[in-house]
């Protein structure tokens, strides 16, 4: 298949902005791009052939923009799964595939999946809803403390809650759930499986997401994770698992807790580029972005090693600001060396939106995180007065 | 002044490669840009925020173009100088200034530039025309062999000629042009410097150009140039004194002659990204793409060390061969460690056309240089059957 200054066309399910870094990889490919989104701020609407308005989550949309393509992707799961299953069937490939998101959508389907597939990974009882999740309680079938997740839809820590107490239940909407035991865990880690129609599989090292002691908010991404070389070896390993039982193309984003016992669970998957991955645009031989791109056009995979040491700090919006986005600080940071801002396009902050990330690379990572904390105490994301 | 997600607009005079990979930037940056090209196949039309087909060399053009904007750069020298000083006047920042690219435009004024402010090249006489310069080959003012020159509007090796005897002097153009002394050289190479309005200056390593022993074509550019440390820093140094010259903004791509004594001779420069900065995108920790929008907006510089060796192969369309362009065994290069193609977004190959580049990043030089050569071995740029 000839891509490159060709009439082949790939479509993007999803204008956020891991659809914007993605089209950087197209463009430096020169493959043509069309891209569907419901908001016409949509960060992705420059850098594209064509951007069209409308929803994921339409049978009708989604068929109508997949049957303009020849191939198509996703940057968002929440899509209409029976549109793209029908374009499968009428023979348009499909990364990732509608079976691998349907299995991704319901947490309790992913988190059952894991279990068939004998994959580690923390107790959990499913509820078709929270009525159901109470009379467990009642029944002493489940047990405080628990993590309470929706089983579809929660993003960015949304749908997520830890539940104590009766009083932790106030609030939470009626829907299909899962109630998950509470692990205690060292480290938050990730690992970033690339896989190609073909088969070629590519594992980018373990990074790990370091915490806020107080606040319980990831505040760097770090690759490679500070951890033993056997507890990374075990990480990619059962990432690679991960990847296998999937039979994922494109990448596969494979989150996991390292507990206190240095035994290693796998929280949640995402088939698609990560915001654990961003740190690649700069550290990696090969951006994770470009290689989702290899992988699904069944292009040899790109060296995943990194050139240097990366750190990644997300620009959320700051609590207590609404309205057109300033960053603040931003030239200040930008004066450190190998500081790197990415300002996704949208205009309107809101507390906790994500609105961009900093990157930092260093040949030494101790100098690297200092200056990740040197940034994440300089630049804020407010809105302008 | 805020350029992020803000109602800023950035003007790009020029639409071809190097204004499609200074878009990049503008993204990573969410900077608005308005981007005027008079073709509408322009590989820049794409990941700008609106694309204006139209003559860069049309007053009228040009100036309402600048107009619609709030700062103003090229990545093409032959555009309105006339349109650029009226908006200049009137208060828009226009970087590199209507008063350098004058200087640069007319190669002869350029080398007496030199002349006057000390800056070692090669010697070199004047003509208003051809029939001028064979006036003095008769008068003994002039003698064989010599460089010629057209004074304006060549690149890519267009408008360059080596004379060796009155038959060269065939169908050479009855335009102003430059007799230049040959200089045997034994590296060509070149230094980019970066200064911002408020003064800031870096420079990236020497960069080194080799030839093909017998086709006396550039086939690589090296970074770090394989030089001695005392050749770098007297290269630096004029690059630098060239720059203070220049007093320009944004990027200046200063290319030299290292001679067989070990003597620097500037050749030309270019008041943008240039071709022997590509490298930069993998190897460097600040694009030379990403340093040029940091310059002309006044942010902080990056740095300009670099991660990994770097060498740039371009991708020039073979000869004998026109038409729908086909990049021959690109899967092939694509599988090596470290090899990223840059495809520009030409549909039609013509012989000798830049068709896109590929950089090839590794920790050990001799080892990406072997990697070179294979691409360079490997990938040809030809028609489609």
């Amino acid at each position: 298949m000839n891509y490159f200054s060709s009439d082949f066309k790939l479509g993007i399910l999803g204008g956020g902005q891991l659809g914007k870094m993605l089209l950087t990889e197209t463009r430096k490919y020169d493959i043509q791009t069309l891209v569907l989104d419901p908001s016409e701020e949509a960060p992705a609407q420059y850098g594209c052939t064509a951007f069209y308005k409308g929803s994921l989550l339409e049978y009708d949309t989604v068929y109508q923009f997949g049957k303009m393509v020849n191939a198509l992707t996703i940057e968002i799961e929440n899509v209409n799964l029976e549109a793209l299953e029908k374009l499968e069937e009428e023979g348009l490939p499909v990364f990732p595939s509608p079976k691998t998101l349907r299995l991704i959508q319901n947490k309790g389907r992913q988190k059952d999946y894991y279990v068939e597939h004998k994959i580690p990974t923390s107790a959990h009882q499913r509820f078709v809803a929270i009525s159901d999740l109470k009379k467990a309680l009642e029944k002493d079938t489940l047990d405080f403390p628990f993590v309470w997740k929706a089983a579809q839809g929660g993003y960015d820590g949304n749908g997520v809650k830890i539940v104590r107490s009766t009083l932790d239940l106030i609030g939470l909407p009626e829907v299909e759930c899962i109630a998950e035991a509470m692990v205690p865990f060292k480290n938050e880690l990730a690992v970033i499986v690339a896989r190609s129609p073909k088969g070629e599989i590519k594992t980018y090292p373990v990074v790990e997401m370091e915490f806020h002691p107080e606040a319980n908010q990831v505040e760097y991404t770090i690759c490679p994770a500070r951890i033993s070389k056997k507890v990374a070896d075990k990480a990619q390993k059962i990432a690679l698992q991960v990847s296998e039982a999937f039979n994922h193309v494109g990448l596969l984003a494979v989150e996991m807790f390292q507990t206190e016992d240095d035994d290693i669970l796998v929280n949640e998957v995402a088939p698609r580029p990560h915001n654990s991955g961003h740190y690649s645009i700069e550290a990696s031989y090969t951006s994770q972005f470009e290689q989702h791109l290899r992988a699904i056009l069944d292009l040899p995979l790109g060296a995943t090693e990194s050139k240097v040491a990366g750190i990644m700090v997300n620009l959320v919006g700051e609590e207590g600001y609404s309205g057109p986005v300033h960053y603040e600080n931003i030239s200040n940071i930008m004066a450190i060396e190998g500081v790197t801002p990415h300002i996704y396009g949208k205009r309107e902050t809101r507390p906790f939106r994500k609105m961009g990330h900093v990157t930092i690379v260093n040949e030494d990572m101790a100098e690297a995180r200092k200056i990740a904390e040197q940034v994440k105490n300089s630049i804020r994301v407010i809105s302008q007065n």
